[in-house]
């Protein structure tokens, strides 16, 4: 099943420092706190402070995982870097994820440490990273000497009071790819589904500057005539009102998003990877997983979307007296098959399943949120950080992911628990560092949303300490 | 010095059907023609019509190399775009192109044609398909089956009336990747330099909305206290002013570029990412190339940028008495060396470099202009169709390539080109296609630029329909 042994040798993470009690914002939103806490799995939201984005939240992981595993940086030929939450749009945030971790680097290996390392954004919602993933590993297949880092990095962001305000979060993980890792080996089949749907994105908002100016004189109570608004717009001598083109286009960090339909989307897509991974190796694969790995936008998406394959794998398992059962006991053994489904889901067998193969992998999203990219890959390094904690010996296992992108694609991939990856993974205490962050209130993280917030909470590591405001340096982001 | 052939098996493009000729540009700005026509080599500027963007050119380009190479879509493992004209910050403008050509491609081969297909954005300034070429040859290199097309795809727009503005330019190409291929079979060695650097970039510009209120309060001649332009913002019903939160940040497709500096940067990351090709293969590998192809954001800078590398391997080819014979006859022995480069540069020996080697890469430049991650493939397609025009046997021969993305990145490629080249490239009448384009006039481009002009002045093939303009499909892209 497995030739040149290719995967994930050493693992690492950044969390910013402060989060939201999920509590806080049940209570402030009049949502019932049991809903998100025990029907989502809900319990803190990670915040990025007042000087963090998306690069140095990735520069963090980046660097924790070039300490922890003492890898010298000039011998990572990639940083790849999968993001939705990208800072630029032509010069990749990668390139200066690069450029902070040269800069903090430069007293212990020199300048420009980085100097022949390929840097890169790959772009696709929250699968961005798992493409990365996969990309690494080919160019480790085709030279084994090579090793990469991909880094996955986000900012989960929803409008404020939005249904999808309670799946933020915030965070980076960073992998470290090579040919004989020390934690997984990953099979070389990839299944893979993908449909351009509108489940969830970031389009910018288009508005015209003289629409704008007219509705900004209906506002002041001042008439105001089409030619004199034009006659205006030419002639003051504003950035905004002047200098730019009657259409402006406004980005947003907030998608726009319909969650039932992205949950459609989400459980069509994994089905159709699951499908294509299946035939390419001829098994319904979920018999050879003991544990399966899931993008997260919040902690029980998972075992929410994979119940009916479930069930499908149950019953070509032979298990179907098993479900029968269950059944008989709800009276539904003559009900349709979603009914079935839906109570099957809430079943003891259900349950243990979930408890053996899933929950593991939850715990760190209960306490972060969303993640976007990172997701899958903090769930990972959930479940290896409780597996051992837990002395469960997981070497020679093999393991599951599935992977999903908005707009759309799943990517169905496993992997090989390698005989060291107790080693690899035993410094990272990630749950005690998860239990040490700062709790804000309520109103600070309406401030930090709103951006009217402008003194850091927690933050004294790296940080974005300006921005470009003119000429050949407008808008360019320098960092501390 | 290769293993399994992988490479480009088929090319393919799309260029918008208008233009501006150079020459109209240059009479409204007051630029002299010749500094730009003879100058910097160029002619034409390729315009994306009303109803194009980059997903339907990057489509058309896709659905030209399925047509021309005659494979089954299904047959297509990936459809991976180098972009930095992204239309959504989450979801890759690469689902946008694969729903148009699924779209298209129905009626012949079923609905959902690309299912299977793994598509994603690359992103690195100009550079980002060429991430994507070496990442398709690496998943080729892993199962010699596979085949991927690598799609670059970009507006290059420039503000008005600045000195980027003859530098624009649009259009697409795309490369079907295989191994076995009938054009180029690549070297897995490959060249790389990397420095984050703000020479070129597209940031988002950010205002604050309560001052955009008072400096349209200021224009309209209106008192407007602090207290009343809060109360305002809070009071009113318009998406703009009460919806987002105070600090808008607006996306414009135009660069913050610094030129001279990114002339430096290129020509040190080029440099430096020779020099690391020539590290790991032992040799200055410009002694086995034929013909260099270059990014080209204009006709000329390839030759711009490499007349000090010119001269440096002449001098270790042992040719310098050729170019101390050149530069006596200038009296220019003794100089230092920057201008003995300068003079070099004129000389009938770099001349005669030039036209053998890189010259024949420049004419599709001259008539399109920039394509930012486009350029470099279509002046590797403008090198080919002129050779095989002219006869030229290059089977067997080796290309150099130079690919730059600001911010910045280098790499060096080499390909050998295959028996097969002028069967695969036959049918591709370039130069005779890109002669039957529309010009259009200075007020046509202008109007063009601001988006004032509504209605389409050439493009009947795949158009932006619409896009959504509220609730779940705000901003979302519906082509036909």
């Amino acid at each position: 099943m497995f030739e040149m042994k290719v995967g994930i040798d050493a693992i690492n993470y950044y969390v910013p420092k402060i989060y939201l009690p999920i509590e806080s914002l049940a209570n402030a939103r009049g949502i019932e706190y049991a809903k998100l806490n025990k029907g989502l799995g809900l319990e803190k939201m990670a915040l990025p402070d007042v000087n963090e984005d998306v690069a140095t939240m990735a520069a963090n992981a980046v660097l924790r995982l070039i300490a922890s595993s003492e890898i010298h940086p000039k011998s990572i030929g990639r940083i790849y870097l999968g993001t939705e939450s990208a800072l630029d749009a032509a010069k990749p945030t990668a390139s200066y994820v690069a450029g902070i971790v040269e800069g903090k680097l430069a007293s212990k290996f020199g300048e420009r440490a980085l100097k022949n390392c390929d840097v890169v954004d790959l772009t696709f919602a929250c699968i961005g990273a798992v493409d990365a993933l996969e990309n690494a590993m080919d160019w480790v297949r085709a030279d084994e000497n090579r090793q990469a880092i991909v880094v996955a990095a986000d900012l989960a962001k929803y409008d404020l009071a939005s249904t999808g305000e309670y799946t933020q979060g915030a965070g980076a993980v960073a992998v470290l790819v090579k040919a004989n890792p020390r934690i997984l080996a990953f099979n070389k089949t990839i299944g893979v589904a993908m449909m351009s749907v509108s489940d969830f994105y970031k389009p910018r908002r288009t508005y015209s500057k003289t629409e704008l100016l007219h509705s900004a004189a209906r506002l002041l109570g001042t008439d105001l005539s089409k030619e004199d608004g034009e006659q205006l717009l030419k002639s003051g001598e504003h950035a905004f009102w002047n200098a730019l083109s009657d259409e402006i286009e406004i980005h947003k960090d907030e998608p726009v998003f319909d969650g039932p339909y992205s949950n459609d989307c989400y459980q069509q897509r994994i089905t159709e990877a699951l499908e294509n991974f299946n035939e390419k190796e001829k098994i319904n694969v979920l018999v050879r997983w003991s544990k399966m790995i899931f993008h997260l936008p919040y902690a029980f998406q998972g075992r929410r979307m994979i119940t009916a394959n479930w069930v499908e794998w149950m019953r070509e398992s032979g298990r179907s007296n098993e479900l029968d059962a269950e059944l008989n006991a709800l009276g539904l053994s003559d009900a349709d098959d979603a009914t079935k489904v839906k109570a099957l889901a809430k079943s003891a067998l259900f349950k243990s399943f979930v408890d053996a193969q899933i929950a593991q992998g939850e715990l760190a999203s209960a306490q972060i949120g969303n993640m976007y990219t990172a997701s899958i890959f903090m769930s990972l390094l959930s479940m290896l950080v409780n597996a051992n904690t837990s002395d469960e010996d997981l070497a020679s296992k093999n393991i599951g992911f599935f992977a999903y992108g908005s707009g759309s694609k799943s990517k169905v991939l496993e992997a090989e628990v390698q005989a060291n990856w107790k080693t690899a993974i035993g410094k990272i205490d990630l749950f005690a560092d998860l239990a040490q962050r700062q709790p804000i209130s309520f109103e600070e993280y309406e401030a930090l949303h709103n951006k009217t917030l402008k003194t850091p909470l927690a933050n004294t590591g790296i940080q974005l300490e300006k921005v470009g405001e003119e000429g050949v340096t407008l808008g360019y982001r320098y960092y501390a």
